[in-house]
């Protein structure tokens, strides 16, 4: 197994000025060829610090790649520290000065400012990855078995210097000793907390296979559970994963909706397609965000004409139908006038089911019956009884929110699927 | 000056499945109370590996903060590491046991798994963090003037976690040794390009003072400009900034919506509040989106009664009351049906203005003469003539639909402060 390590460099990743997306790319491309990622660092443009960071990731990996740094100005000192730590001296690389010079002209930009002469100095034995996308080249060093790698930080520069060079290279020079492939799946659930899917699923040293292992990931509104395998066979590998996946959605098969990026708004789109189906919506403390989500879903407009958004007691009246009596008597946060709503808007939009959500999502509106987080959500459908459910969520506004429009679509994925 | 690691935690950060926003948020954090922060070191769930990362850690630093790997699942081994790096036993604390227990009840979820007891264990010696978010506690340990912290991974209980209790506890304990203070303000634009800001603004080394620095950072509808000020003293530096920051409004006035973390959407809502106005909405391809941040803004009940979101056409016709024949005519996404959208839908809800955003929003429904990313939006107002835009937005769904929104409210903004 090869390992490496990421080290990411500059000020702006420490400040919390920007977050950093190069590591995760790095990672999955290392992981998609085989390589194990054992650490991150992130580190400031700060010779003490950088140059230790450097030291114990190369004592340490086969592979190390560092970002950033390699610009034209004065804080920019990445170059001038890998090269003081393999002993090299740095020398002007001459086909380099060419292609940084060549740049500046095609892009309009004019002469080469004096500054950019630095991107053209490169340490004495290092291989230049040409850049097609910015000025600074990347640069890799072999020592013995193992590789040093440093790319500009700009994302879309580093992006195309890995997919175009440095996988490649890293897939040529280790090609005997990437055998071991790591796959991954996540599936996706709903309906269901962290350790109860744990419970259901059970002890998974039974199931698991040597070299897999399961993660449970909970989310706003919903635990992923990512598998992940190493193979040193790409096939056996994809056979375990099949394996492992299949055992999993015996154990809990209702409470899956999806995996990897599969939304739940997706699944419940595809089920009104695949099933011949409508959905209306009436919304009051989501106002939009349930209709925003199923419309996310590109195609759904076979399956959602729309809805209304009763934000003010006088619409969901006026323009929804709902009795004045149920709003005076229960109030809008009842269980009385959540059906109402759904059933106005099925009828009124001739839809085969309607979803309904009204509730006190907070900061405001709470009373000591009806405290911040209550919410009511009703399903309408044709000859059958209105089915309403009673949450009591957090007290978080976007938050509640959020969960409110997800535990609406899982009622509704539920009852197309008979689970409920 | 203080010296700070943040370790993060967790296998689904080294493959690149999660990016690392708890890392810039904990940053941005500690900076802002004059902590620097020295280097983020990211690392899997693997014993060996994390027993060093913590160890290298708290040797460098005064100060280390460490994330993830605190629930109730096999996985979730960091708990155990810094018990044993600490030589602390783990003992069951009887007062998280109790919230863990109460957190199962009150969210309607039942009895507490047996697995969760594990999350009311406590290396000795240690301070709970009580977690009002979820159930993992964080937990807190003085040794010298040296502070441990481990933070559950999931990212809305770390931040309530470092707001409600580390960041309070840090400025008590080293009142006497944080150092420069980082202070940042960011000025929030909308519909201007950042060259063009650029221009308006001016040469920035005629503003800004010794250690201040102004970025501008394109966002998908505006620009943010992000003036950054250091000072070794809090009053300075935030007369610094006020001086900077009026400087630019003053240059650039009728494009600023607001600051930091405000949205367009409460500048909007905040000026219909102040003017006793309302608004209704129509919406089409964006299915809900403006509604929906209108109604993000707690106390926008006071000026948005509600909307009709009508995707089908037949619902623009029956529910909205857009006579057929402009349908037949112009099509859906058109300036006629745009117009007669927001028209109806003001008169219909008795607001004083309403929008409507009708367009493609893609992949699928263009025609040659109406490409994907073609978007109508219009403004309804009594007595007045009802303003339509064209936009040619992109190609992709998403952010047309985010973009149609932000377009929709920025029209709105322009009209109630008599800038168009």
């Amino acid at each position: 197994m090869l390992h490496a390590e990421i080290v990411s460099i500059g000020d702006e990743l420490l400040i919390g000025q920007i977050i950093n997306t190069n590591a995760s790319y790095i990672s999955n491309s290392l992981n998609a060829i085989g390589v194990d990622v054992s650490r991150v660092t992130t580190i400031g443009d700060h010779e003490k610090r950088l140059s230790a960071a450097i030291a114990l990731a190369w004592k340490e990996n086969d592979i190390v790649i560092a970002t950033g740094g390699l610009g034209p100005t004065h804080d920019d000192i990445s170059k001038v520290i890998v090269a003081k730590f393999f002993k090299k001296k740095l020398v002007l690389h001459p086909p380099t000065l060419r292609r940084v010079e060549a740049r500046f002209k095609t892009f309009g930009i004019g002469k080469m400012p004096k500054a950019n002469i630095s991107q053209a100095m490169i340490p004495e034995g290092f291989t230049v990855l040409n850049n097609d996308r910015g000025t600074a080249p990347g640069l890799l060093y072999y020592q013995g078995a193992k590789t040093f790698v440093i790319l500009p930080g700009v994302p879309h520069e580093m992006k195309w210097l890995m997919e175009q060079h440095v996988i490649q290279l890293l897939k040529k020079n280790y090609a005997k000793k990437l055998g071991d492939v790591i796959l991954h799946k996540t599936i996706l659930t709903i309906g269901i907390g962290e350790s109860l899917l744990a419970e259901k699923v059970g002890d998974v040293s039974t199931f698991l296979a040597k070299g897999a292992t399961l993660a449970y990931l909970p989310k706003l509104s919903g635990v992923r559970m990512r598998i992940s395998v190493r193979s040193n066979d790409e096939k056996n590998g994809k056979d375990t994963l099949r394996r492992i996946e299949k055992f999993i959605r015996k154990q809990i098969s209702p409470f899956i909706f999806g995996c990897n990026d599969d939304t739940l708004e997706e699944a419940v789109v595809g089920l009104l397609q695949k099933q011949k189906t409508t959905v209306s919506t009436a919304e009051s403390c989501t106002g939009g965000m349930l209709s925003m989500k199923l419309t996310n879903v590109s195609g759904s407009s076979a399956v959602f004409p729309g809805g209304i958004i009763s934000y003010a007691n006088a619409i969901k009246i006026k323009q929804l139908g709902v009795p004045q009596a149920i709003i005076n008597k229960y109030g809008a946060v009842s269980e009385q006038c959540a059906a109402a709503m759904a059933e106005c808007v099925r009828k009124k939009f001739g839809t085969t089911y309607a979803l309904s959500i009204t509730g006190i999502a907070g900061p405001d509106g709470a009373t000591p019956e009806k405290p911040v987080g209550t919410i009511w959500i009703a399903l309408a459908q044709e000859h059958t009884k209105t089915l309403t459910k009673l949450y009591h969520l957090g007290s978080e506004r976007s938050i509640n929110r959020e969960r409110s429009s997800d535990l609406a679509l899982e009622l509704l994925r539920r009852r197309l699927l008979n689970l409920s």
